[in-house]
């Protein structure tokens, strides 16, 4: 199945900036996107699901896949991969900033043979969707998993939604690097805990607290 | 399978003060406990799961399973329900507020046969669980998941997680009412909206609002 991974390399994760600087905020989100193609990668070759990925990126990046550079807003880019005829195949769309997600858990969003199928994320988003049907479109803007509900409703689409937490979890905030740190499997996680960031649980709620060092 | 849902009814959900008073948080808290036990009730009818239900409460409730008043702070609590012999049944322990928890949700937790599967929550918690280990005992505070891994590995127990958003979406914070509002299918949702909340996407993120009416 061809999986689209829309990337924005210029400035990427600003609502990190409380904790990481604009350098940090790059690597770590490219650390993401590697540890994303990576699990697709792994996808393929473990679980017999065809996986041809597409990085649609705002701007030229050097991984570890083919990249399409598209500057338009997300909607619109990922509108243009979609499938508009009912002899397209299937295209899957995986959100970047998936630090947690497995190749277990994308099996799961290849699974259901659904017209739509759609992963929420926290907080109202689509971390992760497959389209089937010709007529359906995205609106990443707002309540976007709400959004993609009925615009399935709408189109006659019929639709499968992926439980998961590990795909809910998309990486925009402090608070979402406690979820990397304890549940991640890949680079970002081993780059975080490489630059001191540890769970810090003083008052018995958690945290992330950063040891940087020092003499 | 025996599943102890741990509840206290005294002054839940005080983190929803900035958008509940008290009294609408303990119906609110109470609606919750209310709809898992409706999704426990509805995975032994539906589901072939045998399921054999106990509120594990600090205080007297009149709800709709057996009651068991314990006033201990939770972990003690807790331990007292687990298996402590190789000849006990299993337990399993969900906790009150997952609002968004659905028979298929739960019926994941029941499926691996591993000594202990833990459903993790967002934030480090432990939100669900199933032990079959007579040695593995809880410690909810800070954590919970890092902790109950590591406990399960110290007692020589095979583990299973469980990957789902339904299971990880505890209800502590204003912030988890998006969910509740978009992904709930019970009698807490209806409250709330009967209540007046509502998805608010003003500035493109989703927040909660209220509508109080009035005239």
């Amino acid at each position: 199945m061809r999986v689209v991974v829309p990337f924005a390399p210029e400035r990427p994760k600003t609502r990190l900036a409380p904790v990481l600087d604009e350098a940090e905020r790059a690597t770590f989100a490219r650390r993401m996107l590697d540890d994303v193609l990576d699990a697709l990668s792994a996808l393929d070759r473990e679980r017999r699901v065809s996986v041809d990925p597409l990085v649609l990126s705002t701007a030229p990046v050097d991984c570890d896949a083919p990249v399409t550079v598209d500057e338009r807003p997300l909607t619109e880019a990922v509108d243009a991969t979609l499938p508009s005829d009912a002899d397209d195949d299937p295209v899957a769309v995986v959100m970047a900033d998936l630090a947690l997600a497995t190749p277990a858990a994308l099996e799961r969003l290849c699974e259901p043979n659904a017209d739509v199928v759609l992963a929420p994320g926290r907080g109202g988003g689509t971390n992760a969707l497959v389209a089937r049907h010709p007529d359906f479109r995205v609106d990443y803007h707002g309540a976007s998993f709400r959004d993609h509900r009925e615009i399935a409703h709408e189109v006659g689409a019929d639709l499968a939604v992926v439980d998961s937490f590990r795909l809910s979890s998309d990486v925009d905030e402090p608070a979402d690097l406690v979820e990397v740190l304890l549940h991640g499997e890949g680079s970002a996680r081993d780059w975080l805990a490489a630059e001191g960031f540890e769970l810090a649980t003083d008052d018995g709620r958690v945290d992330i607290g950063r040891n940087t060092g020092g003499s």
